[in-house]
Parts: C-alpha cells; sequence; structure tokens
C-alpha cells in the first residue's frame, strides 16, 4: 500500500528552507512507495486548522522543483506555535485526526529549535498511542544554533550574503579620504555565527571588516571606543560587524529594541534603534567624526539570488534524509549533517533522536574568539568557509529572480 | 605626439563607476594615439594634490579591466569638493601645473550634478587662459536625476537590486498567517527614481511593495494610516516602500535626522536616515499589528554582485564616449543616453555642452505618480524595466565576489 506524506515548515524563512521541501517532494515523486504528497499551509497550524493542499502534482516538473529551491520565505507558509504539553491531548488527537483523514503515514516538519520539540511532543505522543504515523524533523535555521548537526541548513545561504556584502561594503566605505566608522548589525540575539560569517569577507584582500563583536562575550562600549581609536592610527575607515544581541557585561541588551523599552543600555532615548544604532550615537559623540550604521535585516535570510549552492545541496539532501527515514517507519529522528574532512569539504547525513536535539542550542565556541574579544580566529574561518561555497543559477525573468508559488 | 589621459571619479560610489573606467581605460589602452593612462586618487582632490599614479599598465590584461568593471565603489577613491568660482585662480592654476608636470592632454572626470560642475568650470578655465587641455564629464548617479541624459549610468543596477530584493522581502513577509507592515526606505534625498523601481518588482506577480511614496509628493501620515487599512482589509502582510526624503505638505522631512538641518558642502540637507523608521512607531500606535522598518542603506549602490547587465555595459560605453570626446579636442561635454525605442530597447550617445547640465536636476515625472500618491503607473514600469534586464557574470573566490584594487 501506498504511503501519504505531509511537509510542512516552521520558524524563521530563509533562502535555504524551501531547498529542503523540494528534496522532500523531489525524493516523494521518485519513490514508488509513496502516494500523495501534501503540505501544510502555516506549519502545525495548518494541520490543526486542516490547511492541508495537495503538492505533489503541483511540483511534478524538474523546472518547478527547481524554481521552489531556489524561491526564498516558506513556500508554505510558517508559524511559531508551540504545541501545549502532552498531557493535554486535545491538540494532538486533532493533528492526528486530520492524518487520518488525509490518510497521512509519514509527516515532516521543516525547522529550528522550537520545531524540533514539536516533532519530539507529536512522535512520543503517536508512540503513546500506537499512531502509525511518523514525525521526523528536519533541520532549518540561519543561526546555525541547532545541536547535534556539524551546521544547519540557511547558515550557509545567510553567511554568504553576510560575507559578499561585508566585501562590498568594504569597497564603498573606503572611497573617501576622511576618517569613517560604519557599524553594521547582523542578525543573531543569542548566537553569533552568522557575525562571525563577517570574517570570510577578508578572504580576498579586503580588510572589512576590522572589528567584530559577537553576543557571546560581554560587550564594552569604552572598548569599542579604544579599538576604534587603534584602527583609525593607521587607516581612515572603520568597519565593524556587531551581533543584533550584544550585551553589557551585566547582561543587558545594547539594543533599546532588545530591552523592549525608549532608552538604551546607555540611557540614550531612541525609537526602536538596533544595537548598531545605539552604538552609532555613542562612537559619533567619543570619536567625532563620521558614523553611520546598517542592518543587514531581512536581506540576509531571504537574498535567494546570492545563496550558497553547498548550502542548497545540503538542504535538499537532508529534506530527502528525513523523508526517507520516516518511510522506513522511524519517528522522533532529525537527520544531521556530520563533517569528515575539511579538504575535501564532505559530510555524511547522521540521524539523531529527536529528544537529544530539541530545545538545546550549539553555542558559538568561545575558543574561536580572539582575547581581546574583537574578532574570530582561523579556527572559525575553516569551519565557515566550506559552507559558502558555489553560485546558484538563478532562473531571472523581467530582470529579477523569479520564485515559486503555491498559488499557481 | 602622443596624448596622456587622466580619469578621475567624484560623489558617491555606485556598482557602475568602475565600468566608466574601465571604458576609458580600455579605449585608451586600444587607441595607438593614447599615451599614458593616469588615475587621479580621490577626484578633483587628488589632481590638487598631484595624487596622480599610472594605471594603464595595472590594467592592460583583459581580465583586470573586467575585474574592475565589477567591482563596486570607486576604484580610483573619489571626494565630495567643489571647486572656487572661476575668479579664484589658484585651485585652477594648481591643477594645470600638475596636468602639465604629467603632459596630461585629456581629463576625464566621472560624476554627479555637483561634479559637472568642476567640468564645466575646469573647461571653462582652459579656454580663458588657452590651455590645450580638454576636460570632459562622464555620467553617474544612482539618483537618476542628472539633466541632459534618458537615464544615469548607476541607477540601472540599483533598481535591479531594489527591485529584485521587494520580490525577496515580499516572499519573506509573507510567509506568516498574522497582520504585519514592513517599511523599507530607499534611498533618495529630492529625487524618487529609485524608490519608484520598487514596482518592478512585481512583474513576476509578487505583490510587494503594496504602496509606494515618493520624495515628489506631499507625505501624509494620516493619508499613510488608512491606505494600510485599505490593503489589510484584503491581505495580511502590506509591504511598503519609502523615498528616504519623504516630506510633509509644510516641506518637513519625515526622518527626524533630515531635522537636524545640518547641511553638507553643496548645501543639500544630510538625511542620512530615518524615514522608515519614524512612520514605524507611527503605524505601530495607530494600527497596533507587528510593524518593522528596514533600509536598504549602502547595499543598494555596492551590490555589484547583482548589478544590471545593460547598466554596466552603458557605464562602459559612455566612458569610452567621453574618451572619444576629449581625444578629438572638444572640451566642456558630457555623453548623454538617448532612448531611440523600448521594444527593440535601444540607446544611442549624444553630447551635450556641460553648461546645460551642472546643477540641473531630473525630476521624477509627477505625472507618473497615481492619483492617491501610493503608487506610480505603468509609464514608469515601461520606461524603467530595460535598465534593470541582463545579469552579470563574475569572478567569484572563496565564495565571495573578487574586487579589483588600485593597490595590488
Amino acid at each position: 500500500m501506498k504511503k501519504n506524506i505531509l511537509a510542512a515548515q516552521s520558524g524563521g524563512p530563509s533562502s535555504a528552507i524551501n531547498a529542503t521541501l523540494a528534496g522532500i517532494v523531489e525524493l516523494g515523486l521518485e519513490t514508488a512507495q509513496v502516494g500523495q504528497i501534501f503540505g501544510a499551509v502555516h506549519g502545525i497550524q495548518g494541520v490543526l486548522e486542516d490547511h492541508i493542499v495537495e503538492i505533489g502534482t503541483k511540483l511534478a516538473a524538474p523546472a518547478a522543483l527547481s524554481l521552489l529551491a531556489h524561491t526564498p520565505g516558506s513556500a508554505l507558509g510558517s508559524c511559531r506555535y508551540r504545541l501545549k504539553e502532552i498531557e493535554q491531548e486535545q491538540e494532538y488527537e486533532k493533528i492526528l485526526q486530520v492524518c487520518e483523514k488525509h490518510e497521512i503515514d509519514c509527516f515532516v516538519y521543516i525547522g529550528g529549535n522550537d520545531s524540533m520539540d514539536t516533532v519530539w511532543k507529536m512522535s512520543e505522543y503517536c508512540k503513546k498511542k500506537g499512531s502509525k504515523l511518523t514525525v521526523v524533523g528536519a533541520p532549518k535555521t540561519i543561526d546555525n544554533d541547532l545541536w547535534g548537526t556539524d551546521h544547519s541548513p540557511g547558515y550557509g545561504s545567510a553567511a554568504k550574503y553576510v560575507a559578499s556584502t561585508f566585501a562590498e561594503i568594504g569597497r564603498d566605505c573606503n572611497v573617501y579620504d576622511v576618517p569613517a566608522v560604519t557599524i553594521v548589525e547582523v542578525m543573531g540575539r543569542d548566537a553569533g555565527w552568522l557575525t562571525a560569517a563577517s570574517a570570510l569577507a577578508r578572504q580576498n584582500g579586503g580588510s572589512a571588516p576590522d572589528l567584530i563583536y559577537l553576543c557571546e562575550r560581554p560587550f564594552s562600549q569604552a572598548q569599542l571606543i579604544l579599538d576604534i581609536k587603534e584602527v583609525l592610527k593607521t587607516k581612515n575607515t572603520v568597519v565593524i560587524a556587531v551581533s543584533e544581541g550584544i550585551k553589557t557585561v551585566e547582561g543587558q541588551y545594547i539594543s533599546a529594541a532588545g530591552q523592549n523599552r525608549s532608552t538604551d543600555a546607555f540611557g540614550h532615548i531612541s525609537i526602536s534603534s538596533g544595537a548598531a544604532n545605539v552604538l552609532q550615537e555613542i562612537v559619533k559623540s567619543e570619536i567625532g567624526c563620521k558614523v553611520r550604521s546598517l542592518e543587514f535585516s531581512l536581506m540576509q535570510r531571504c537574498a535567494a539570488h546570492i545563496a550558497s549552492d553547498t548550502d542548497l545541496t545540503e538542504s535538499k539532501w537532508l529534506g530527502a534524509a528525513a523523508l526517507n527515514c520516516a518511510l522506513s517507519g522511524i519517528s522522533g529522528k532529525m537527520p544531521v549533517l556530520h563533517r569528515i574532512s575539511n579538504e575535501p569539504y564532505q559530510c555524511e547525513i547522521q540521524y539523531m533522536d529527536i529528544c537529544d536535539i530539541a530545545n538545546k542550542v550549539k553555542e558559538f565556541p568561545i575558543e574561536w574568539i580572539n582575547k581581546n574579544g574583537n574578532d574570530v580566529l582561523q579556527e572559525f574561518v575553516t569551519y565557515a568557509k566550506p559552507l559558502i561555497q558555489g553560485e546558484v543559477v538563478l532562473p531571472w525573468r523581467n530582470g529579477i529572480p523569479l520564485h515559486w508559488s503555491i498559488s499557481k
């Protein structure tokens, strides 16, 4: 008997989350054992609301699958919904009912830490109730903080955007012969992995960024000023990378937004300012030269036109691996990447128990930050460099990238 | 006798200004009449300071020229320096001395409105003094507000970035099933051309941006709230494009930064950031849903990896045309693009007297804005669409774009 499968996406979108979906659908279409391929719209919420659509037919053409893999955002829609504790059976029963209605045997949930909590609870519930439904997770997060995997799908593409854009900004900032400081804020409330990727911008001879501050080390405003003055001794332009989530030694966010109030950690009044914006004012008053701040904002997670081909390939691969696992009747697992070697770069897929992953965090190794706390070490560059390799060949139309849409 | 040539770059950098330099150098290398090819470091300031470097040899290999054409920023460095009035001869004499020292016959200055003022004054001075030096301008500005040309080199690449990024952001913003407003600020202090390019994001079926506000029309916060409420009646996500320089009907900048009234060397009011951030707070309190703001900041002018091939080709072409003009002994001109047809898109080069260009501004046609002041019309799309066509084939190395540097 054929097995019907269901895929859904959860958490913040990335440039690679649709490649994982494409990997699931592609394997599903190729596998004789698979019947219908469904997608839940807006993650587990879509399952709870029986918002289930058939996507196998829509994606049957290889061109459609390739288009999906290069589309940013979450093509099925996403949610930030946490299932109640397993003892409160109502939600779980509803999910089982919807899956039974559509005769679904395998459910693959693509997401980050919180989504793996959903996979864990759901697979436990199925076990408890003797349901034949297998529930498997597929990893995704640009933050790269998923436990158990060498790196997370989506991180490589975001890191390639960060590295390439720092290389370009370094050129832009270098044109005038006047002292100027540019502070760039990179996503990462609790994880500095993506900010660290700015160091990859220097590989072709550029100097930007001159200083890198991750949220893993306490941030000192006084030290920042000293560091900038030191750089200004030898060059005019200073480009700085800071994590969104940098905090003082007392654990207080630098950003006014992070503190949920209109004044920042240093008492300045500010309208929902990010860390870079707050630092801009401080550097302006302390150093007195031209200072500007900017944020990579949504672009770092949705600039699919500059995705890492390595990342998309692995993302697709992990989607297929998750489905394979579910088809073989094994529940409560997540495929992870295990690095075999750096040169040549090689990873293999392993399967981890979801209970060993859910709600855990992979910290940035503090020993990869330099002594002064204003840069990362070569160990990080060696780790991250393979992940941003390879450029995607995009379908362009009318001068802009073409994207896949479920409604077409 | 051979003619030595000097090129320099001025004003804000772009993704295409080095393509214009490549066009000058390429023609110089190919032309038997041309002797040495020099570059002034940091524009006219570099000439005044005799900071002149030989660049013909450095760029003799076709691969080097191609690399230069795809490098963002101003490879020779830039300045924002306004020459004194022509009656104050000291600066002009210094420039002539430096040019005589290096036996320079032709000077091509790449820049925007303000740089053309320099070309005008300098060519007038040479005429007055009977100097053989010919001074010619080559156009450049992402703002697209240079008088006399159908469009400005640099605009097409910036417009391609804006259109592509709105298409990607539209996907990202659409993933959650909750009402959310995203306000994106696009560069343009006085010209809405670049903000208007956001409309090109909709060509492949996307809806973003839902609302577009250019600085050419007085901006009403009350109308913005009504417009957003209208969009929210039919969909959850609202993506908005606003020009950096939007102002109230009384002429007051929306951006808090704009109200500081600090002026630059040319008397422009400096408004580095802020309109979208200010509007975020207003929309949050008036509508109450999730609201975020972001700026394309430096990326829109330096993301050379997503440059328009049409733009780079034309930029190179105009550099060569400017040199051609200077070599033929004609001074005080600027080559401009004259559009012959839209389908097929075809432009020819014409030469304009610099006195008809300098210090003038090409306004965004007010009749291309819709009646409600919250969108642009098809006339603009027809005009702008050809300018973003074509993707560049970049030299990538180590996962990031490779750039050319004068110091190597």
